[in-house]
């Protein structure tokens, strides 16, 4: 008898998961084919890139983005729609930026620069000064003020190619541009230029965040990045001739914070309402390009999870909420008024999702989250193997989402291939010509996926 | 006493694997370091897709790259080279190809197409005619003579964009570009033309192979490609006028075969010589672009697993063989001829690879054999997944080696990532700037790592 109960129930089990299993499946299946044979990703990042473009905090191109942002929300017929106040720097390149290796008295070669976001200008003639070739913060304590004092420090370490994550090789090498006006300056350096974190030798400058620390504002000095190939070049140039000068002028300024907004807007969970799904990314960009990679694609991806559900009359039990943060690149404003925000008002996220890695082929998914939200996790990776997105490492998520962490709420970040995202990142390279429309769905249709199963699963 | 023997023989044999497993990391380390930080691909790919360019079977390109890919075997100081005398067809695009879309009389549009390869020509005076539109061989023979007598048809199925692996969505769309110019003048059709196979709207005609089976000589249409959004227009304006008609010019023509060659070369084995490890791709190339993908890519890869092994110092235990075949485009006649070879000297082939769908990032490598092989294929699994090329699945392996099939030969395939790949094949796109340096490295540095696995545990 009880042979027969168990048998029964077992059968009863397997048939119920198999059948939970093939409802998943088709799920996956409407979800995938809306977003490749009627997605909006393409149609919605043309609009952000060409016809609003590079939208650096504080700019006018900001308060577009998010005007845009908001309308296009609008459309999808949310259940709510807010923006949430913040206060953002505002800095600005200015109306030139310019460099030249001088050989020789007269004998000059221009090479390609831009002002790192936060520097300060040069003095309005420039500066001219002999070149100190470093490169890591150890190599340049070394040297000690003696041989620092008055020269432009250039950092010179390349990006690792031999590594496969290539923000692995990004992380082991933007310290340089993050801190090496700070590091440079205590030593009497006049100026700092930075070898731009790309791969690829080529022709264009990188821009990105710095910091001076503590430094008072006149201990502060300029910081501009080369591109790679002009640094080749100038340390070439270094290997012959240790007397060469370099020659930079830029007239960047800081400005007072700015008045800004977190877009936001949600989809009212018809069960446990209380209970939160955030997928987000961030709606500013560097001023150079038009931030079609970082992070355009990562907005119009998060938009596109919340159409697919409309289109689908996808009614999520929890509340589908979708963050657009400002100023994560040269301030992480928007995120921290965001965090904060949550903890005032005590809400409960169950979990987080954040696409800032660039609109190439999705690979998979990072997780920061307990061991055993991890292995319930681990359970989904069937369902999307068949997409090739079965990729699920534990690590980092997303900046923007990474202050909403605590030890309940699950963040994960998608993971498009990185091979060529930094020779497009920060850079005048990121247009919406480097998108390819099939990469971009197919990002958005793994993000709206893992959408579906948190909220069908929980955790 | 016995418990003593078993521990001792299980940590005994523990130490092994672990020892052997850590001598396979070191050396992928190695393989992948070579790859990325000292490649030659890129050079050798620019070489080739510049400096020769379309390589068409027959052609005096493809003549000229079976000159320079034998010199560049001969610097890799390989044990042995040689040319293996092969008959190809010779096809010639001619002078010109040209369509218009007469709406009404006088009022006409250009669209852009380009022949099929072997296709026939078309009078010099060109050919006008109605437009019937089917999307299979089905619709067509429905509407069966009558409607089909003395008109243009025109194939326009699109390739499915909602698979995930875009070569399935190709498989199932190339029978109107191969059959359909002989299922379309069975019925007495003037031409037909072709949408082109490629998943994105754009202005380029893809080119590829056709067959017109039994048919006679004079039974023979002109069959052309026309881009997708010419296929798109095509499509719409019949739609709103049925009775168009189609202008189509094209001076294409068959001449006889001519001489050519597969170029081999070898690494004789050190132990078991006569067990031979093949790698390879198609030298050969459409007259559209350069071939920088289909299959340049294919040939320096597979360069580069020898000029690893060279410079690792690696001595392969078996022959490491490199072929690179000739006329893989349009009459396998390469792939046909070394098969046939083997056959008759009776030579054992252990394992064959080919590197022929793009040089994109490698997700893994498709197999085609017997069970227990892939039983151990599977075993090595761990080795490829710290370098994200662990997608292991059986499946065909490439249209050059497919010959070779037998019983005991182990057929691989690298899979790149499939997504842009028909944006340019057989395509004026098709062009070396649409290579990325890392992601062609990363391809041979997979492939070295899986011939060095055969070499070093065999089947």
């Amino acid at each position: 008898m009880f042979k027969i109960i168990f048998i029964s129930i077992f059968f009863f089990f397997s048939s119920f998961l198999f059948c939970q299993s093939s409802i998943v499946e088709e799920d996956f299946r409407k979800i995938y084919k809306i977003a490749l044979t009627e997605g909006k990703t393409y149609e919605w990042l043309e609009h952000l890139s060409n016809q609003i473009g590079g939208r650096l905090s504080g700019s006018f191109n900001a308060q577009r983005s998010i005007e845009w942002a908001k309308e296009e929300l609008e459309s999808l017929e949310l259940d709510s729609i807010w923006l949430q106040p913040v206060m953002v720097p505002k800095w600005v390149r200015g109306t030139f930026e310019y460099a030249s290796i001088e050989s020789s008295p007269g004998n000059t070669i221009s090479v390609p620069v831009c002002a790192l976001g936060g520097s300060v200008a040069t003095p309005s003639s420039g500066i001219s000064a002999n070149v100190i070739e470093v490169n890591d913060f150890d190599e340049l304590k070394e040297l000690g003020k003696k041989k620092v004092q008055g020269k432009v420090v250039f950092f010179n370490r390349p990006m690792s190619p031999d590594l496969i994550n290539t923000f692995e090789s990004y992380s082991q090498a933007v310290n340089q541009r993050f801190n090496g006006a700070e590091e440079a300056a205590k030593l009497g350096a006049r100026a700092v230029i930075v070898r731009s974190l790309n791969l690829k030798l080529d022709d264009f400058p990188h821009t990105g965040s710095m910091s001076y620390g503590n430094l008072k504002l006149r201990e502060r000095i300029p910081a501009a990045a080369i591109s790679t190939n002009g640094a080749e070049l100038l340390s070439s140039m270094l290997s012959l001739n240790s007397n060469l000068k370099f020659f930079l002028k830029q007239n960047c300024k800081n400005y007072p914070d700015v008045l800004s907004y977190n877009v936001i807007g949600e989809i009212r969970g018809s069960e446990d309402p209380d209970e939160i799904i955030l997928v987000g990314a961030h709606l500013d960009s560097w001023d150079l390009g038009d931030g079609a990679h970082d992070d355009g694609a990562g907005i119009v991806q998060s938009m596109e999870v919340l159409r697919i559900f409309k289109k689908l009359k996808y009614k999520p039990k929890k509340t589908v909420r979708i963050v657009f943060f400002i100023n994560e690149e040269n301030g992480l404003r928007g995120a921290l008024a965001y965090a904060n925000q949550v903890k005032k008002i005590n809400e409960k996220h169950l979990f987080a999702l954040e696409s800032d890695a660039g609109g190439f082929t999705p690979r998979g998914f990072s997780f920061d989250c307990m061991d055993e939200d991890f292995q319930k996790i681990i359970s989904w990776k069937k369902y999307f193997e068949p997409y090739m997105v079965d990729y699920f490492v534990r690590g980092g998520s997303g900046a923007d989402i990474k202050p909403l962490k605590n030890n309940k709420v699950v963040l994960a970040g998608l993971r498009p291939d990185s091979q060529r995202y930094f020779e497009y990142h920060h850079s005048d390279n990121d247009t919406f010509e480097a998108i390819n429309k099939r990469e971009l769905e197919l990002g958005a249709a793994a993000m709206t996926a893992l959408i579906y199963l948190v909220d069908t699963f929980g955790f």
